[in-house]
C-alpha cells in the first residue's frame, strides 16, 4: 500500500506538507491505512532553508514527476507557468494530481478537469479555497443536490486581517497593511490580495461548484479595499454594520453572478464576526436554509492538512486502482454581469449646507429608480457629510445616480461608496 | 447512467426524499450527471398521506432491497430491527447503501463498515450526525490528516430548542418540551432526545471519525437535559455562560473519552450562539487551530439534501463500476473512562448562613484534590444559595467531593452540578 509523492514546491505550505509526511508517517498509517512515501522536493531556491531535510531536494520539477517511483503528485508551486504543463503530463502519465493553485484552476479549470476525467484521474484541490476549511468537498459532495442560491464569503486572510485591524484598533489602511506585512499575513507585494484578485479566483471556483457551471475569473467583477477609509468604517459601525471583504456569488435564472467587493455587513450577520486572518463561507439553499463554515483561511499548517486529506484521499483511490469517475462537473451557460445585479449602496457625500440638498439628491436617485432607505446629516456649512443607505436596485442604475451626483453643484464629493449585504430588505 | 433507488422509511426525511428524487431529477441529471430513478418506497403504515405519489409505495422492504432494478439502498426507517438485516442484505448484493440511522452505526458500525468493505461497496452515512451540516465528509477526509484532539458539539436540535427557550423566553423545562413538541421539534416520546440517548450515538459515531477509533455507544457517559432548572440558567447568565447539551470528544494516550452532557459554555464561545433546533460542531487540532461548522440540525429538508449527497456520490462510485476503497478505518483500541477526564465543575449549593461555612466547603474541596476558581453567594440565613466554579480537576474528584459535601451539616442540598466547558484555565 506504498504511495510515493512527488511534492512540486517546497515553500510555506510545501515545507510544512513535506514535514507532515515525514513526521507523521505512522499515525497516517495507522489512522488511513495509507503507507505514503516522500520521494522529493522540487524547488526554485535550492539553497534555502527548509522544514525538511535536504536529501529531499530536487532541482528539476519534471522529472520528479516523470519518476515511476512517484505515484501521485503534489503542486503546490503557485502561478500558471510551469505549475500546468506539470499537471497536465502527471496527469496523462495517470498519477493523480493535488493542487492549491487557486490562478491555475480559475484559469484553466476546465482543461485540466476534463484532462483529468479523460484519463479517470483524481484532481483534487480542497486547499485552494478557505485553506483548513473544507469547503470543497462538501460543496461538490455533500450538497450535490442542493440547488444551492448564494455563496457570500470571506475568503482572503489577508484583507480580513487588515480589515479587522482598521476597524479594531483603528489603524489606517497603510498601517494596518504594514502590521499584517510584518506578522507575515502579507506579502511583499501584497497586490493579489489587497486588489481582490486572489479573493475573485475563489469566488470564481466556489460560484463554479455552488452552481455547478464554471465561471471564468475574468467574468468576477472585482474590487479591492485599498480605497477603504476607516472615516468609513467608523460611520458603518454607527449604523451597526462592520466592513468586509466579500466574495458573493449568486444564482439566477440568467447564470451566475460573482463578485468581490469591500461591503457593509450587520454586526449581527455571522460573517460580521470572522476576525484577523480567519475565513468563512456562508451557503444558502432553500433546503438547508443556511450552513457556515468557520476556520483558519491561510497558514503553512492549516493549508498542508488540507492537501494531505486530499493526498490521502487521492491515494484510497489510486489504490482501488480503478478509473476515478470525476467529481466536478461544468457546465458552459451564461455568466450574469454584475451591473444587472440588485445591489444596495452605502454612499458617504460632502456636501453643502445649502437649502433643498437633499431634495436635489434624492431626485437624482429618483430618475435612476433607485430609492434611498435612510439618511443621516454629520456636521453643517460646507463641511456637512451627508450618509445614505439604499433599497435594493439594480447596480448598473446605482453608478449611473453615482455619476449624476458628482454633477451636482451642491454636492462637493462622492466621497465613497460601499456595498450593504445582509441587511433585512 | 440510471441509478433505481430503493428508499426503506417514508416519514419526514424518506418522504422529503422521495419528493426530491421525483421532483428534482432533470436538475440533479443536469449538475450531476447521473439519472436517479426511485423504484419504490417501502412504509410501514400504508395509508397514511405522503409527499410522493402513492404508486411508489411497497410494502414489503425486502423484496425492494432485492428487486434487480434496484441499484442503491437508502434506509431511512431507523432503529435496529429490520434496518440492519436489510442494509446486511443490499450490500451482500453489491448495492451501496445510504443511511441516516445514528443508532444502528453506533450499535453495530463495525460489522456493517467489515461488510460494505469485503463487499467493496460504498456505506455512506452524512446525514446520521448533524442534519443538513456536512460533518462525516469533512472529518472522515478533508481532515484524514489531522491528529483530531477535541471534538465538541451541539448535535441534537431537539434539546437545544428547549434550552434555548429557557434561556431566552425563561420556560420552564416542561412549558419549552410541550412548546418544542408543538412545534414538532420533539416527539411525543422525547425521551431518545432529552435523555441524551441520540446525541451519545452521535457523538460515538463523530469520536469513531476523528480518532480512526470504534467506541461503542454504551462506552459514551450520558447525561440528559431533564434535570435542569432555570435557576441555574439565570445564574449562569449572570456568571457569562449559556447552558448547552454538549457532545464532547477528545483524544488522549489512554483513548478517546466520550462524554454529552449540559454544560455552562462562556458566552463568548461560538457554540453558544447556536439557538433554537440548530446545530453546530467545534473541531480543533494542532494544525487547523479551530474549524467550525454551523446549520440546520434537523429536519426533513436538511437531512434529505445530506442523503442525496451521499446518493449522487455512492451514484459516482458505483456507476466507475469497481470495488469501493472503504472510507473509514476504525482502530480497536482503549476508550477512556469519562471518571478519569479533567473537567471543571460548577455547583449551586442550598446551605446554613453559620460561621465557616466555606471553610469546611473548601476543605472538602481540597481532601479531593479539587481547588475552587471562584465562589458567589447569594442571599443570607437559612436560604443562602452559594455558587462554586472549580479548577479543572479529575471527574471521579469532582464526584466524591459532591458526595462529601452532602454529608456536611452546613450544607442543606447540593441542589445542581453542572460541567463548564472552554473557559479559561
Amino acid at each position: 500500500m506504498e504511495i510515493g509523492v512527488g511534492l512540486l514546491g517546497g515553500g510555506t505550505v510545501g515545507g510544512e506538507l513535506a514535514k507532515r509526511l515525514l513526521e507523521d508517517h505512522a499515525a497516517i498509517l495507522a489512522k488511513s491505512g495509507i503507507d505514503l512515501r516522500l520521494r522529493g522536493v522540487a524547488v526554485r531556491e535550492l539553497d534555502k532553508p527548509r522544514l525538511f531535510p535536504s536529501r529531499y531536494i530536487v532541482d528539476r520539477p519534471e522529472v520528479l514527476v516523470l519518476m515511476p517511483q512517484v505515484d501521485l503528485v503534489v503542486e503546490l508551486m503557485g502561478g500558471v507557468d510551469p505549475a500546468r504543463e506539470l499537471v497536465l503530463s502527471a496527469l496523462d502519465l495517470g498519477k493523480p494530481v493535488i493542487t492549491a493553485n487557486k490562478e491555475l484552476l480559475s484559469l484553466h479549470g476546465p482543461e485540466l478537469f476534463a484532462r483529468a476525467a479523460d484519463k479517470g484521474v483524481s484532481l483534487l484541490f480542497e486547499a485552494a479555497v478557505g485553506g483548513g476549511i473544507p469547503l470543497i468537498r462538501p460543496l461538490s459532495e455533500s450538497l450535490a443536490g442542493e440547488k444551492i442560491e448564494r455563496v457570500t464569503g470571506i475568503v482572503n486572510g489577508t484583507t480580513n486581517y487588515i480589515l479587522t485591524a482598521m476597524d479594531s484598533d483603528g489603524m489606517a489602511y497603510h498601517e494596518a497593511l504594514a502590521s499584517a506585512q510584518r506578522l507575515g499575513y502579507a506579502e511583499a507585494d501584497p497586490t493579489a490580495d489587497v486588489s481582490g484578485g486572489d479573493a475573485a479566483a475563489k469566488a470564481a471556483i466556489l460560484a463554479g461548484l455552488a452552481f455547478g457551471q464554471w465561471v471564468n475569473i475574468t467574468r468576477v467583477y472585482r474590487e479591492g479595499i485599498t480605497e477603504l477609509s476607516t472615516v468609513d468604517m467608523k460611520f458603518a459601525h454607527q449604523l451597526g454594520y462592520g466592513v468586509k471583504l466579500l466574495a458573493v456569488a449568486d444564482a439566477s435564472s440568467q447564470g451566475p453572478a460573482v463578485r468581490v467587493h469591500p461591503a457593509l455587513v450587520p454586526t449581527g450577520h455571522p460573517l460580521a464576526l470572522i476576525r484577523g486572518a480567519n475565513n468563512g463561507v456562508f451557503l444558502e439553499g432553500p433546503s438547508i436554509g443556511e450552513l457556515l463554515f468557520l476556520g483558519p483561511g491561510a497558514g503553512g499548517r492549516p493549508t498542508a492538512t488540507a492537501v494531505l486529506g486530499d493526498v490521502i484521499l487521492a491515494s484510497r483511490e489510486f489504490l482501488a486502482g480503478t478509473k476515478v469517475a470525476p467529481r466536478v462537473r461544468f457546465g458552459n451557460g451564461a455568466v450574469r454581469d454584475f451591473s444587472e445585479v440588485e445591489t444596495q449602496w452605502y454612499l458617504r457625500l460632502e456636501v453643502r449646507d445649502a437649502p433643498g440638498v437633499l431634495a436635489q439628491i434624492a431626485s437624482v436617485f429618483g430618475a435612476h429608480q433607485v430609492s434611498i432607505k435612510s439618511v443621516w446629516q454629520e456636521g453643517r456649512g460646507d463641511g456637512a457629510t451627508l450618509l445614505l443607505i439604499t433599497h435594493h436596485a439594480r447596480e448598473d442604475r446605482h453608478r449611473a445616480a453615482g455619476r449624476d451626483l458628482e454633477k451636482l453643484e451642491v454636492v462637493r464629493q462622492v466621497a465613497a461608496t460601499i456595498r450593504v449585504i445582509g441587511a433585512s430588505p
